[in-house]
């Protein structure tokens, strides 16, 4: 496995970034914003045509206040940090600390104008780069049998 | 925005590889694999700690055969490729050209073994960098009113 860790390497551009009230600098907020903003990068604007109020869009944000992962202290977590939760693996839980720092939350469509994504439910600091979003389709988004 | 671009740049190294029987080179695959096998980086396998048969996970991958973004082609984009329908922004289709080239579906764990990951409905090929799996969660999988 060393050999598609050193390959298929990818590195992302933000296409925007997420205004909002969160974000005192603690880690990761415990609430979703009533309010989102997500500032597309004007050049990117046209790949919003087609996302209207009321649907669903799942974004993919980089935790970017959450520090290097250091296999030692975070493949094994007290999910949200809690002593008294037993340990899991990162890959079952939600903690920034992962080793691609990825966040990844469905949030509800509430304006689109221009540039300007205005969502509800983001649980993501003022400040996060955006990397992608996709609108919700239940095909591949809702789990199956 | 040209910021925002420059900055908050992200290298993913792959968390693992897809192996099934997708991917003859052909685009996005239309089927979901009945059966695939996510090789987790051995180094990462204690990250899988809380995984169990039967729950779903959420899996972001790389779209490692699609090419290079291009906007005048790829901002909008026929769904499916398919010329019959309208033109959509991407960030409204699954299409694999897209700013940040990352797949996302959700897929039902059948097994989990050392290192290895076996699910089903996965729609990636054989091969695939896979860059980050997260237990299905509703509280921010599933769209709020």
């Amino acid at each position: 496995m060393a050999d598609s860790r050193d390959r298929g390497q990818l590195t992302l551009v933000p296409i925007g970034v997420v205004r909002n009230e969160l974000g005192r600098g603690i880690s990761p907020p415990r609430a979703r914003a009533d309010r989102s903003i997500i500032e597309i990068d004007p050049r990117l604007a046209q790949g919003l045509v087609g996302i209207s109020p009321g649907q669903a869009v799942v974004i993919i944000f980089a935790f970017h206040q959450s520090g290097p992962f250091v296999a030692d202290q975070h493949l094994l977590q007290h999910p949200e940090g809690d002593p008294d939760r037993p340990l899991r693996g990162v890959f079952s839980i939600r903690s920034p600390y992962r080793p691609n720092p990825l966040g990844l939350t469905t949030a509800r469509v509430l304006e689109v104008e221009g540039n300007r994504l205005v969502v509800s439910g983001l649980d993501a600091f003022d400040g996060t780069p955006v990397m992608d979003l996709k609108l919700y389709t239940p095909w591949v988004d809702v789990p199956r049998d």
